[in-house]
């Protein structure tokens, strides 16, 4: 991997000092509103809403939610809009991540070092809980219908960037990419919408809390897009050189289920190299918000580097 | 049963005259508005999208976008609001199908007389077929941000009929119920939430979608709510009594199954009493729209009838 001039270096390790209390920041006034979502949930049968639990408090990092902060507070969103926008990312991502890992689909017994939903709750209860979250973060993003603008444009951009032309149409192209070689296009057309979609999401619905313009959004969402892409070539190249123990999940899974990663077509160390270059685009979207931008140029870089 | 008197059977058999135009037109618009939806759908992969159509147009009776249609026309609701809430409820059903024929769920082969999705498509695309088409559901229905006020209401009524509070607490506590005896209140609880939820559901987007007012509202939601008891008891009375043939399923399976049903509580007859009793307050919730209501009086009785 390239790697940067000392100069650089350091604006980095500065950069990555603000990531920690940023996410630590981030995840407390997340899990504290889905918390309250939660307990809003009046008479739904105990065993679902612990299934719904179990996966949304496992310990996640909350970069989705984070991205919303961040991207919102250049904008000055009031923090009431930015909560159901984070809460509702974070539902999606988590029923994402159970039903990836049904026996259907990745058939994972780890996920955060601690068994999968499904191994707890049997597959009909991982199913359904992953099901209900997905509803749940729409019903959360309306819940003030007097701000009936930003919450219809933020239920459009969650609902495109998680359906069929999102993120499950990524993960479809996934899974039928493993009976096929992997080309340069194949791996491209998963990773935007298996990942970007949803970073680039969480992106826009920040600047949408913040009541921006569409030239704003654009930013944003662009940055978030790049992100996104650097975020899964990092997370190619850490499946590969990895050890369980580190990720807390099985590790090199991605070559033996014969995945489309561009670590196969290329190798580590490019996908690092492509990676970085993301990284750098992702920067360069967000660069006239100079100083405000800080904290999205921290977590731009901490997505890379924490695989290194 | 009690049957009714001859006047007001004479009555039924005008109304239901009138359901099967209905059902058919409310089909026709419905599936011109679905195609056009599935055909905006770029780039989504071709197996993802067959899968979803298989489904979708499995020629089911669009009972939910007729509701949809009948109570908006009580309030001169557009077209072009009505479609996408159409469009909205058949998608979420669909995904409803899709996942409670899954082999970890009721394990069903056959629906309406062909393979269920995950005999065609396997389990991994049934699964993900259901997920994109409850997103789709959501993006359809904030197609026109431009009426923001109407979309983001009717985006809450949706995800909240649909998700833990709804249809999918519902689907739980259906599989749960299965090892437990029968009672009144749980056998209640799982088809308020099952079949109630989304019926009354789309009679209030049918409403939203003719900018009425809550009262009008509640009087078509509360329709929808009877409606939709009346259906799952006439439902299961017919699972109890009908052959596979007349059908296009199984048979007979909820016993097999032990699941709560008021027929195991207190047999067939009672429980199509029950179900007529459901209609007459479905009727008279919407009394007050005197003659315009003739289309809800017919599908209300059509729902108990055709079990008959």
């Amino acid at each position: 991997m390239t790697r940067p001039s000392t100069d650089q270096s350091e604006t980095s390790l500065q950069r990555l000092d603000l990531v920690q209390p940023l996410l630590l920041d981030s995840a407390r006034r997340t899990e504290q509103a889905l918390r309250k979502y939660m307990g809003d949930l009046a008479q739904v049968p105990p065993q679902l809403l612990e299934a719904m639990q179990y996966s949304l408090f496992a310990g996640g990092k909350r970069v989705r939610p984070a991205l919303v902060f961040a991207c919102g507070s250049l904008f000055d969103a009031p923090e009431v809009d930015m909560l159901p926008a984070a809460a509702a990312m974070e539902c999606v991502h988590t029923f994402s991540l159970i039903h990836d890992d049904l026996p259907a689909m990745d058939d994972d017994d780890l996920r955060r070092g601690v068994p999968t939903n499904h191994k707890v709750f049997g597959e009909a209860m991982a199913i359904l809980a992953g099901d209900a979250l997905l509803s749940l973060a729409f019903q959360i993003l309306t819940e003030r219908v007097g701000e009936a603008m930003v919450a219809a444009a933020m239920v459009r951009e969650l609902a495109t960037a998680t359906g069929p032309v999102g993120m499950i149409g990524g993960q479809v192209a996934d899974i039928l990419g493993e009976t096929e070689e992997p080309t340069p296009a194949k791996v491209r057309y998963i990773h935007e919408r298996k990942t970007a979609a949803l970073l680039a999401a969480s992106c826009r619905l920040g600047g949408l809390s913040g009541r921006t313009g569409q030239d704003d959004i654009r930013a944003v969402g662009e940055y978030g897009y790049h992100l996104g892409l650097a975020f899964q070539l990092a997370d190619d190249a850490l499946d590969a050189t990895a050890t369980a123990e580190q990720l807390g999940k099985r590790t090199g899974k991605d070559t033996r289920a014969g995945k489309q990663t561009m670590v196969r077509l290329a190798g580590v160390e490019a996908t690092l190299q492509a990676a970085d270059d993301h990284v750098q685009r992702a920067l360069g979207a967000v660069d006239r918000y100079g100083e405000a931008a800080a904290p999205l140029k921290a977590l731009a870089e901490f997505v890379v580097r924490r695989s290194c």
